[in-house]
């Protein structure tokens, strides 16, 4: 008989049924059982009768243990107290294998624990909630972009010299004789293919090597990151701000469950509207002043500066004008004062911080060389991203978001590691 | 004034509308210069007619060399023997910047300069057709598993121990107490997903290293696994035959134009339609010895073997029941006969040889750890994985495909290395 899956049950009412999955838990009280099944598109309550069902069938739904694998008949039933909205009443059990020792039962666990786990932990409620979020987010992004013209051009996991300096980068041999870097991020090979195809995007894991052992940091994240052609500063805020407005709306139109599961202040969410306000540096940093944070103008906000300025607002802010010396080299500078940059940084509410990072790129080939040779870069390893300035160059602009981050904001969660199935740490290799 | 794309211009023929872009090519003819334009949207013939624009305007058009950068006005308008179906009478010309020396030039070139010259490369109409058609395979892929009710689950990059041995694998250094080894596929970690989610997929990028090199073989290439808890082979054949059909039916729909651009045989394309023939290795090896080949039965197929046999059919064929000495270690065996594994290849036809590898998984915990110890691999690098095994284990299949493959069979093109913004091969990291 076809498997019927558990998120489409409100189908198939008064209908005989065939789930196949996993008990999740179980309880009994004398005549009755009532096992909690999951299936992997959700979890159902299901009601053994002893007297509806044969003496076996009774006598194993006894033997079953946390996260067997088991496959029931029966028919679903519309009841507004179960948790789905949906009981089952069971007629039939097929048990699959019976389970030992789970490891992680209801009871609390260390996060050590749970990390060494994390292959039976992804089973869980909660983390199942936040990796559905996250795929819904991964396919919100896709859409928005695919939808507004942006054709995907994945840029190179491999890169050659080091560009930005190796301190931070993931070093691979190459078959010997040479050295490959792991990706920091696609922004070089971006602005090729916007010189190409106008609009495009690259989404992809990106990697650091960066000893900190912080609530935001992974060593291999994924970030999307579209980049336009004929374009400036401006238009990257009006991207970034339609663009995160469209994934929070879907998020909340698709993933309401999942939201309350976690526990998501909702109205938090329906708050993400454009426009969203903006803010030069230099206010930001009056902002910190006078809330009597000590601050240097013209340094970089550390997260606690960061966590000043979002939470005075209901929606994500974007910071604009940085300071050029604290921004990639590729920055344009700001015609009204060179030592500012065209570049913004957008601030999730709530103290979740940066989640997108972006600007106008570098016009000029000269400039671009002085910025070079002040960053102690070296040209020749970048003589191929000097081309686009050469041949037919353009203003053009474009940003990167870290999709954990950005979950971990949508979530509501504290911990990036719980954003991404397999999560790679400092001390964090497996599995 | 804002920027209108050519993809769109048929919406606003007879109206002024400015386009930003780059001189594709240009011609004249005395009175008349004809500059063909492109903006990453598309192509479009342009018309300046030397009484109809300022003296200016008409020497700056003299100037402009291939890939100068340009924004001009006009007015489109319909025209049957234009290229795109339109043509633009251009008013006014302001140039962004002079191209010198473009190095692409309309002669041919050399492949290594041109991969050399990947990043402008990419500006050519038969690389950006490539490309696109890379990208609407891509968004069909998800669309379609996103849809069937299949989590994205991102597998990780980095992992620990080698499991299938070292030889293919990149290996990194991990903050210098730890190697790790770029993923080779999701395989492992999609069954404990699958465990958790019921039906997932990965996708992202995958890194062999082999010394080969053929034109089907690149170091870093795109793979999409899908992996469905509570099924079986017959289920994975099914599942394959509706998505590469599901496929080739968006890229028909989407890109005729770049298919066109390919000159592919659009018939070839029509033909895949599901069923696909389902084909024993048993049979498959008999066609070869009668086909007059040399084929030692048990063996792998070559390039040459699978050739032969998808040349036999006009659409993709599905081989299944391969040796298991020539399967991963996790296939699971053929119960009629145990030498033979519940594993399926479907090779695509015109001669393009693999390019899906699945099957069922095994189930049982001892079958699977004698496996592992035939094949001489490190059980407590894969304790996590035996895990799925235990813990309510139940029947498993899946499949990965390669993209690259796919988008070289679907364009119809020769040569792998094209199908990628920026290839990685055993002698090219850049750019």
């Amino acid at each position: 008989m076809r498997q019927t899956y558990i998120k489409e049950i409100a189908k198939h009412v008064g209908e005989e049924v065939t789930i196949k999955g996993w008990l999740y838990n179980i309880r009994s009280s004398g005549k009755l059982m009532f096992p909690q099944i999951r299936d992997g598109s959700g979890i159902i309550q299901g009601v053994v009768f002893k007297k509806a069902v044969s003496e076996e069938t009774w006598k194993n739904f006894e033997l079953l243990t946390q996260e067997s694998s088991i496959v029931v008949k029966g028919k679903p039933r519309e009841d507004s107290r179960a948790p789905g909205g949906y009981e089952l009443d069971i007629t039939e059990l097929e048990i699959v294998q019976i389970a030992q020792d789970y490891p992680i039962t209801p009871k609390e666990h260390g996060i050590e624990f749970l990390m060494d786990h994390r292959h039976l932990w992804l089973r869980s409620r909660r983390q199942q909630a936040i990796l559905r979020i996250r795929a819904e987010i991964i396919s919100a992004v896709r859409t928005f972009l695919d939808d507004s013209g942006f054709v995907l051009c994945d840029s190179p996991i491999f890169t050659p010299a080091a560009c930005e300096g190796t301190t931070t980068l993931f070093e691979c041999d190459y078959f010997g004789d040479e050295k490959a870097y792991l990706t920091q991020s696609g922004q070089l090979y971006n602005e090729a293919t916007a010189m190409a195809f106008g609009r495009v995007y690259c989404f992809g894991p990106t990697f650091r090597a960066e000893k900190s052992k912080t609530r935001r940091h992974l060593t291999e994240f994924w970030m999307v990151e579209p980049e336009m052609a004929y374009a400036d500063l401006e238009d990257v805020m009006n991207l970034a701000e339609e663009f995160l407005s469209y994934i929070v709306a879907r998020v909340l139109d698709k993933r309401q469950e999942d939201l309350k599961v976690l526990e998501r202040d909702i109205s938090k969410l329906e708050a993400i509207k454009t426009p969203f306000p903006r803010l030069q540096y230099d206010d930001a940093v009056k902002m910190l002043k006078e809330g009597g944070l000590e601050f240097e103008y013209g340094n970089d906000f550390g997260s606690p500066d960061e966590t000043y300025i979002s939470q005075k607002y209901d929606r994500p802010v974007m910071v604009h004008r940085y300071p050029a010396k604290v921004k990639a080299f590729y920055m344009e500078s700001d015609q009204e004062n060179p030592d500012l940059s065209l570049s913004v940084d957008v601030l999730a509410p709530e103290g979740y911080g940066e989640i997108i990072g972006g600007g106008q790129r570098m016009f000029s080939l000269e400039k671009l060389r002085e910025r070079i040779a002040e960053h102690n870069l070296d040209e020749a390893s970048v003589d191929w991203y000097l081309d686009l300035r050469k041949y037919g160059g353009v203003p053009h602009a474009g940003f990167g978001m870290g999709i954990e981050r950005c979950v971990t904001w949508i979530c509501g969660i504290e911990h990036v590691r719980e954003t991404i199935p397999f999560p790679r740490m400092l001390y964090r290799l497996k599995p």
